[in-house]
């Protein structure tokens, strides 16, 4: 088996240095403004070792990676209640896509698409919309031992302006009952978890109970089985509609975000997250992805592999 | 950890009372004649064991179980030009759904939803529909060790009399191109494959490879990258639109059929067949799922889970 | 040909006591308290002669029926500029559905299924929704000859607190820019020309410059060739999806609404209103449509007739 | 109003001549040899005048207008039984989409896109291709007084060794039971009727009886209800996915073939009859269309103007 750090430091200095980087999402204004050119990757062991390279400490857009931190919120509140909302199934179709849920009564397929994550929100919320993002980052806080991580106001506002995909899902799903609270302050929580700020070191981190069986520091974040299940859920649902495809290459549970970071959980290794702003069509990071399929082919750290 | 052989034997005979047992599969006339009683199960550790319990040693009808050695057959005729006639995607739809296919220019998602089955079939056979599934099934009997497996002609004139949305699907891809043969060549390869009748034990045996890297007695079947992909395939697509569902509560890669039979791989530890004909709503055995999910629970052989 | 006003006395007095009269829309409040015991209808021949029945005089929320008043002023405004923005197909899908505005590109069939009509008060509005609503108001006064007729604001407020799914919809397309405006204005626009409150007699003689040409006491409202085509988007998208089979039964260009009026024309012969609130599933008058049908038949009135 | 035979010369002078004469139809090999130069029309009035200019007495394949006949001949034999198998409504897809099948468990929306074609064949031929075919080829050659028109071989070979699309179709409703028949005498049946060979002239007699209130030479084909009923569905249906537009540009009942011809009918007055092979993007002719709305305008014959 490679050496962590040194193949790290070679994939974080060769992608540096990579021509195709793909396309920033600049439907939200704020994140349009990113350069291509940042690369960063973290990854904290098992035993605690912590390897970070390239930007691995600038702070950037978590986007969807926050549905991950969401949902463990949801569970945490409402258990299993959660899934008489979503469902955890692969959707077929693109992140913003609002066919399925017409076709499938105002029901989203998983936690991890824009309509699911927007239920999840609605869920935490209650009608309550500070109370839900304080708590969503108080447990990114303490899931990354890290006080300082927060939102950023200014993308929260450049995504409230835009987001007329998200708020027509929204009430789409608040027209079946699937969202209970008021449509604005469900937006809100759901706009403002999106735009949380952090860098790869602090989403590895943040990662480390998904690693570790829900363990944390010696205390229990949640179940085991729930640890295993929202594994399952990200390697399944966790890339949109090329989660399929990032399983092929790949092979570890993760969870992309606009932003262009993907945080990606090797169970009982690693916890592992890279950023870089270029888009693949599908809306997942170009050389992030790239990065990981290096790393885990190279640590042996597929969970398809006999060896793991 | 549990003791293999008291699990299995515990799970066969409470099983084997269980009161719900799903739906027989009735829109192919012979698979509707099985009794919705048997249970079957058969583990083949990493180490050589062999663990059988209930009927499984009685033979059953594959069905899209035999798409996972089709799929192989095509990977070492054709190797990744195979991905250039489908996808690797969860489709998000019925296993016999055309909608897809109409939306995405008659491109298969998948290799194990029927239409993309059917796709890969059409590959093997390049219109000489009895050498190919000569090839097929010279491929299980040697993964499985066992030349007595054979065609269930009774089974492929039932489905090939019936089988009209397998033959909308093949005529629609042809009119694409995805399908190059005569319709009706590619169309005979697939009905034979499916039905294929092979018992837990032959199943459970013809996996091995898929535990092991690809190795199967010291020789490589495939590579270990190949093998790893079809596991991450199998996970992501093996049981059609719960493959979700199937991921959340067993966490194995895994490939169903609608005759009962479900065949799993915990890499680096086992190969599992399980069969019971009774089907949930979305066509995969009810009792052989709850049998996995018990099984894998107890021995801790999720892919999810930090200790595997 | 029968007698006009023994014919629609008729009509009048058998619908007034059928027994099956459909299910009154009750997704708005304030429109599920309106009785299905209901029934009018008004008839304005091309030499002015009136006929009343039933509850001829008694107002009701005249719903999409607004759709034809409103495509008519914003062609005045806009011209054919407003085929910019919406087409003119039959949708073959419900009123209130959003899949085919997601497989094209927020971009609405046709004017009076709701995701068009939406377009079209945005399209008038132009971010004053005042105005707009106004407008509207002041020119179906004009057609009908009547200032009495207003909106009925329990209606539209009923309405914009449950309108979750043309919320959905307007969001949808102003993510496209179908929608140009602010989504509340364009959406108070909508609530509230859908709950302008007029009876049979009125809307009887709102229609009478679609018999006519285009022509209304000698002034021309528009020109005869766009009289000509409003007709035609009556008649094969006036009554959603079942377009059709209202052509096949009643063969004239007509427009319903939820509230359970239909306005309908026959060219150069009659302009015709009728009321029921009972509902059939696709969301028009059931007896409304019956005493339509009869009374085409009676006066030999429909479209596809070689006497007319 | 103009004069018939001068406005018919002067639109088939200027036609013979327009630069953009849109695609012929390649998919079906046969008709891609077809040149995009002709241009032909024959107008049959209430009165029994005949106007034939241009290529009016070249025979080409009528392709979809066949429908119109097999539907007659269907009603003739079955009565309103017809509407069991198939809907009234338009579409809102492609002529050949097989979305909308899935969508409606294999009921096909309107006899006049391909699988309602299709399901009417099937009820014709009741498994005997022969007799079935030769009855539609009966029919027409009555309705037209021409025994001469027949089936060009060469034209049903070449739809019979490409039409895969419509072997799905007729497939996938068999597995719905909407078809009852063989699937290939189904086919055969439909590959022969839509590759009947016929002039503009023969086809405007053909539909003399549409525009008589179902009369011809003084005897009943099918009743006014009938006729009236067919009408509206040309209106509404004959155009596939174009047929709002053509009711809001030409207002007049037709049915339009892949094989560049359009049989329109103005009510009490007129049978018309176009052809030019090159296509619109829909499947309908371009020129035939124009030349449609030319005439339709000229003559004030469109069933939405107050004079007709």
């Amino acid at each position: 088996m490679a050496d962590l750090a040194a193949t790290v430091a070679d994939i974080a200095a060769r992608l540096a240095q990579a021509s195709a980087r793909g396309r920033v999402a600049d439907y939200i204004p704020e994140l349009g403004r990113v350069s291509a050119d940042h690369f960063g990757i973290a990854v904290v062991t098992a035993a605690g070792e912590e390897v970070v390279a390239g930007d691995g400490d600038m702070a950037f857009s978590i986007q969807s990676i926050s549905k991950v931190f969401a949902l463990v919120e949801a569970l945490c509140r409402h258990g299993d209640a959660v899934w008489d909302r979503v469902g955890r199934e692969p959707s077929g179709s693109a992140f913003n896509s609002i066919i399925q849920l017409e076709l499938e009564q105002g029901r989203p397929r998983n936690p991890f698409i824009n309509a699911g994550a927007i239920a999840v929100s609605d869920l935490i919320a209650a009608g309550d919309a500070s109370s839900a993002i304080a708590a969503i980052l108080a447990r990114i806080r303490r899931l990354a031992g890290d006080v300082s991580i927060d939102v950023d106001t200014a993308v929260a506002w450049s995504e409230s302006q835009t987001g007329y995909r998200n708020a027509a899902l929204a009430n789409y799903m608040r027209s079946f009952g699937t969202i209970a609270g008021p449509v604005d302050a469900t937006l809100s929580v759901y706009f403002q978890q999106c735009a949380i700020a952090m860098s790869c070191r602090q989403l590895a981190r943040a990662g480390r109970f998904l690693m570790a069986g829900g363990m944390l520091d010696g205390a229990a974040i949640i179940s085991p089985e729930r640890a295993r299940r929202i594994n399952a859920l990200m390697l399944t649902c966790g890339h949109y509609d090329a989660s399929g495809d990032f399983a092929f290459r790949v092979g570890l549970p993760a969870k992309s975000g606009v932003g262009g970071g993907i945080l990606a959980v090797a169970p009982g290794r690693a916890s592992i997250a890279v950023w870089s702003p270029g888009l693949s069509p599908q809306g997942n990071s170009l050389l992030g992805t790239q990065a990981l399929e290096e790393l885990a082919h190279a640590m042996g750290w597929s969970v398809f592999n006999p060896e793991l």
